[in-house]
This record gives C-alpha cells, sequence and structure tokens, in this order.
C-alpha cells in the first residue's frame, strides 16, 4: 500500500462543515488504497483567542507556557478530525505531536524537529486507521510543549512524510497550487503542473506565499515530493519535486512581487574591513529582518551601502541606521518607504543567457526605472518604484511567456 | 520544608483576576515556607464549549477522541496559572497529566488513576518553582489521554498530595467549608472544623455538595488531611481528617437534604430468591442509579420492594419498572416524584444509642410523616413528603444541637 500524508491547514477546518469535508477526503484517499496520515493546524481564530487569553495576563509570557496554552488549538483540531472520520464509518486516531514522538529541540515558539517515532503511526496503520496528528508542535526530551513557529504545519507534515517513508504530501490550501504569478495582480498567470525544490525556496522567499520555506527545505533534504493543491476540488495542484534535466528547459518558471518595501542608504560608508559587518549586527541585534543588501564599488574610500526591510519596519530601523551612520562618519543616510521588488525564478537560468537583459528591456519598455538589482544562481530581482510594482510584474511575466498553456 | 497541594475549580479560575488571586494565593503559600503544587481544572465554561464543539461533529464521540478533546480545558488553565504566578515574581512551571507521569487504566472518560511520578515535581520543588497539575486528567500506559469523569480535579488533587507526601490537600471553592446542613436552608447552620472521612463521605453522597466522594476516598486510603475552604477569603474551613476518638463525642455531625426524589414501590413482589437480583439488573441496565432500596417483611409469600431515584429519572424508569413486575406476578407498581430524604451523619451513633428515636420525635412533633426509613452505621435516613423538606431538615438540625456555637 502507499503511504500518504495530507495538511490541512486552520481555514480547512473552521467549521463542522470543513472538517466533515476535509474527513471525507481522507477517507477517500484510504479507500483508493493508501495508509493516510493527516496533519491538521487550529481552527481558525483558535491561535489567535488562545493568544489574547495570554494577553489577559502578561505582555511577555513564559515562552514555554505559551506553547503549552497555544498547541491545544491543534490538539483540539485532531480530535474533531478524528470523530467526524468516526463517523464517516471509517477508523482513525489523533495524536498530539508529543503522543506521536515528534521530538524537537528544547526551545521554545520555533523549536527545530528532530525526529519522528514512526512507529506509532505504522503501528495504527496496520489496525487500518487513519492517523491525525497535531501539526506545529512537538516535544523536547523532557515532554516539554514545543512549537515550530511560522509554517509549522506544514513542516510537520513533511517531516512526517519523511518519517513514514510516503509517496507524497499533500498541501491542502485555498488556492489550487503554485502559479507562474499571483493571479490577483497577472490575470494570465498559469497553474504550474511542478516546480523544482529550489525554485519554490526562491518564490516563497519573494513573497509567492503558499507554503513556507522550511517545510520546501525539509521536502528537499529528504527527498519528499509535495503536492500543494485545493481543498476545495480535486483538481491536481503543483508538484514540488527534484530537479531534472528537463526543467532547465523553461529559463525562468515564474514572476513575484513583494509589494511593501522600503529601502535605506548608507552614504559614504569608509570602505574598510568590518564596516558591514557592525552595521548588520546592529540592526539584527534590533530585531528587524533585512531583505536584500546591495554594495556597489567604492570610491574615493566610501560605498554607498544599500538594503531593503518590510516598509513597516522602516520607522524603527531609521534611528539604528543614523546612528550607526553618524558613529561611521558616514555622509548621509536616505530611505524611500514606496519601493517594490519584482522578480523572475527558475533553474534554467544556471544554463541559459540573456534572462537579465529580457527583464530590464521588458521594464524598460513598460517605462519603470530600475533602482537597485540582486541576482542569485536561480533569480533576479529588481527594486522598483512602488507605483510600478504590478504593471512590472504583468510586464516581466509576459516577457518570458509564462501565460497561458504550458510553454 | 512543608509540601501543601492548592487544587482551584474552574469558577476559581474563570477570569483573569481570579488566575491572579489563585496565584497570589500559591505564591503566599510558597512564601510562608511551602512547597506548593496547584491543581487546576477547566475555567468556567470551557469544557462546555469543547462538548459543543464535538456535539456539531457527532452525537456520540469516541471516548478515546473525547477526552483528547477536554483536555485542552485544563492545559489552557495552567498555563495561564503559570504565566499569572511569573507576572508575580515567582517560579513556576505547567504539567499535563500526561507530563507529570499522572498514570491510569486505559479506560476513558472515568479512568481511575494508578501511580503518580512525584520525581519531576520534587525536581522542580528543589529548583524553587510552584508546579502547576492539570487536574481531572492522566495518560494510560501509552500516552493516551484518559480523564477521571466527576470530580476528577478534587482527585487529582488529593492523589498528587499522597504521592508527594504533602501535609495537607487543600480545595478552593467557593464555600467557607463544610457545613451541619445546608446554610441556604438552615440559617443556623456551623461551619464544622473537622469532619471524619467517613462522615464527609456520607454528607456527600446524602447531597452536601462540596467535594465528590472518589476524593475522599482516596484521602481516606492514603491518609491525607483535606482542608476544604473558600478562594475568597484567608478563614480556614474545614479540614476531613482521620477519625480520633474525642469524635465520638458528637453523635451527629450534619443534617442533609436530597430534595429531588422519586419512590417507586412494586407490590406485591413473590418473596422468593434472585427476584431483587433480576429486579436492579435490569434498572441498572437502563443506566439508571437507584439511590435507597428497601424491602420490608413479607407477608402470605409477597413482598413490597421500594426504592428511590433522582425525581427526573421516574419517567425512564417506570417502563421497566412496570415491565419487571408484570413479568414477576407482581401485584402492582405504584410511584410518588414528590419526596425528598432527610438524613443525619455521625461516626458517634456507633457508640450512642437514641439516636434515631430523637431524629424521629423531633420529625413528628413537627407534623412530618415518615414514609420510609434506611440506615447504615453512622446516619439515618427518611423518606418524606418533599412540601416538608426544608422544615424537616430544621428541626432535624435543631433537635441534635447541630446550629450556633461548637456544641
Amino acid at each position: 500500500m502507499g503511504i500518504l500524508v495530507q495538511k490541512f491547514g486552520g481555514t480547512s477546518v473552521a467549521t463542522a462543515d470543513l472538517v466533515r469535508r476535509a474527513a471525507a477526503r481522507a477517507i477517500r484517499a484510504r479507500e483508493a488504497g493508501n495508509h493516510v496520515a493527516v496533519v491538521v493546524s487550529a481552527r481558525g481564530d483558535t491561535t489567535d483567542d488562545l493568544l489574547a487569553l495570554a494577553g489577559e495576563i502578561t505582555d511577555r509570557p513564559d515562552p514555554r507556557e505559551l506553547d503549552q496554552l497555544i498547541s491545544t488549538g491543534e490538539q483540539i483540531s485532531i480530535a474533531l478530525v478524528a470523530m467526524a472520520i468516526h463517523t464517516q464509518g471509517c477508523g482513525a486516531i489523533s495524536f498530539t505531536g508529543g503522543q506521536v514522538g515528534l521530538l524537537t529541540e528544547p526551545v521554545h515558539t520555533k523549536a527545530r524537529i528532530q525526529r519522528v517515532n514512526a512507529k506509532r503511526i505504522h503501528d495504527e496503520f496496520a489496525k487500518g486507521n487513519i492517523v491525525i496528528v497535531a501539526g506545529f508542535q512537538g516535544v523536547d526530551a523532557n515532554q516539554n510543549v514545543t512549537t515550530l513557529g511560522r509554517g509549522g504545519s506544514d513542516t510537520t507534515a513533511v517531516a512526517l512524510a519523511a518519517a513514514l517513508g510516503a509517496d507524497v504530501c499533500e498541501i491542502y490550501t485555498d488556492v489550487a497550487g503554485v502559479f507562474s504569478a499571483d493571479p490577483r495582480i497577472v490575470p494570465t498567470a498559469r497553474k504550474m503542473d511542478e516546480i523544482a525544490y529550489d525554485e519554490m525556496l526562491e518564490m516563497a522567499s519573494l513573497g509567492a506565499g503558499v507554503m513556507h520555506s522550511r517545510a520546501v527545505e525539509f521536502g528537499k533534504k529528504y527527498h519528499i515530493p509535495i503536492h500543494v493543491r485545493s481543498s476545495l476540488t480535486d483538481e491536481p495542484g503543483t508538484m514540488i519535486v527534484e530537479e531534472v534535466n528537463r526543467m532547465e528547459a523553461i529559463t525562468v518558471r515564474g514572476a513575484a512581487l513583494v509589494k511593501d518595501l522600503a529601502k535605506v542608504t548608507i552614504c559614504g560608508v569608509p570602505d574598510k574591513p568590518g564596516v558591514a559587518a557592525r552595521i548588520f549586527h546592529e540592526i539584527a541585534s534590533a530585531n528587524i529582518v533585512v531583505d536584500d543588501i546591495i554594495q556597489n564599488t567604492s570610491r574615493e574610500g566610501t560605498t554607498d551601502l544599500s538594503f531593503t526591510v518590510a516598509a513597516a519596519e522602516l520607522r524603527a530601523i531609521m534611528d539604528t541606521a543614523r546612528r550607526i551612520a553618524s558613529d561611521l562618519g558616514a555622509r548621509e543616510t536616505i530611505a524611500d518607504d514606496q519601493v517594490s521588488k519584482v522578480s523572475v525564478v527558475g533553474i534554467g537560468m544556471r544554463s541559459h543567457t540573456g534572462v537579465a537583459e529580457r527583464m530590464f528591456k521588458a521594464l524598460a519598455d513598460a517605462g519603470v526605472n530600475i533602482q537597485m538589482i540582486s541576482t542569485s544562481e536561480i533569480k533576479i530581482s529588481c527594486i522598483i518604484d512602488r507605483a510600478s510594482g504590478e504593471k512590472a510584474l504583468r510586464v516581466v511575466h509576459d516577457a518570458f511567456g509564462l501565460g497561458g498553456q504550458t510553454p
């Protein structure tokens, strides 16, 4: 028999009806001849409600107790899904992270998975049961409840698939799959049949949500095919898979837009070792996540150092940036909170030339000025004026023929 | 250092303010030089809310999954209490039943405790922490969550006190202690300073709520003094303790009234072996709990067999009773759903005569007719007309001088 892991997010189990639908889907997979493990998140607003209870007691809850508290959200979900499967005449048993031996490092609110005890699940498979596992949570070696942080339930699902030797990990969501660009902005965007892990990782970090990077990294590491698909239909979605040779025939797989960014430039920074390290150490100490960092060649012993952050973080970062600039004797610090980032991604770029040129020309033809450029092996990103963001995404998407039918 | 277990019920942690008060009380006990373990129930309506979620899925939830679901209620409480203790500057750590090694038999919704792993708690005591434990729940040997049924959190508290070798188990509640009669009915009722386990067991089964019998039995078995006291004041409440000789000087400790009973009499039952067994087997099969059973001497080969049940159960029981009566060739089945039971309890009865006489005389003087009588070693109960119930409780209470100052 095949082994299948299905993951349902909080919106997919938010009501009794949706719980029944998720249950029915798991049963169909079981009846098609698979052993099925189901990973579930906390329902709808449950986590927010639990956080509000903690907020009535303290603004700074102890992380261990916070995990103890919010992990009840998934525990509620798994019991309800198991009950719903029972009412539809099929065997099912639910497990918390602790019960299923999902061991993590002893860290709270953002623990990493160390090990999953697959035996308990295989034992239940052997009895013919569907196994329901709480997402997002585990325990450390002392049975303290830990949680995995953002994207945690996806990570649970992929880790479980790896531990069970599953054929595929299905991620049910409210979109039909991974698109060549956000269909709300680019009407011609096409749902991809497949995408390589590395491409998905770049897409995820460039704002094409759907799945959290951690889960994709886990899938890549353990070679688990991940099927991102809609919980509302039976249509196949997008398979996230190993890179194969034929994928390189497609130079660009998708385009993405990060809308609300701010750009900070520290001008006239002394060009000597350790300066960049100092700047970004201080910014990290202020708990601000920097997006891209760009430094160009220096002139006359100084250089301009730019970086982007989420627009909402700009106010918080400017004090730090100005203080550092003053300490370093930099000339000035300028900021622009009206920028966006448009990017193209594709492993085919490695073996094809002319991708950058084609992207820059498409932007130029549309009258979009490029303020900054950064590239990796499989993506090219341009910082542009926010007002041009959506137009830029559309023209870049079209320039690479990503729309309509499979290219 | 002393060791203290404090138990707070759902109403005592229902709001953030109450959680803070419970936390403050635990800290005061800690600062008075005790190691403190706190047992907490699910908050206010949490359990009902969780049951309603299950009710949206199925009318007959699987017991294992029901336990998995409702055990989240106490888990929420313990995390919040731990957080509240932290905010007041004291160390605390919360444990679910599973985390603290509260092992039960593998039965759901009404499991019995088999073992408590005290080491984990002693380790936390050694670090100076207050330990918060989820009431009402445990795990079986396979880490399946189990719950203890009615009165479960009291039982957890007393079991924990036994495992830890605690000096006392404090049960915080919304009344000041155990009274010689219900003060809402008998204004002169007196709060008792102490009561023997056996007396408390009889009082509990006779409707003087406060504590569930199971927890009292546990306390008796493991010799744990139980202090029932108010969560609203610092006044001492009632100590439930071992029986000591001086207690026998008091013939009657308290009086109690069970208001809403129904009396069923099967008249003219053949007086032969196995008849009573058959009757109560069938009633038990119908899941009806019988209160008292009374059978008097037979005349002319037949006897009358009476029993009492909760008035609300009468309709359900009459079909069964009539069918059995007909099968047995009994003469008729009569019922009265307008009766109450008034009782007096005291271990001193064992060594004193005249208790029954004094009780019957008090009722007679008040014009209350006694319909049925049943006795045990330390209690006497009379079934009377419900309209006379409260008056009967008052006159009996006064007849034994239970009111006002310590007799």
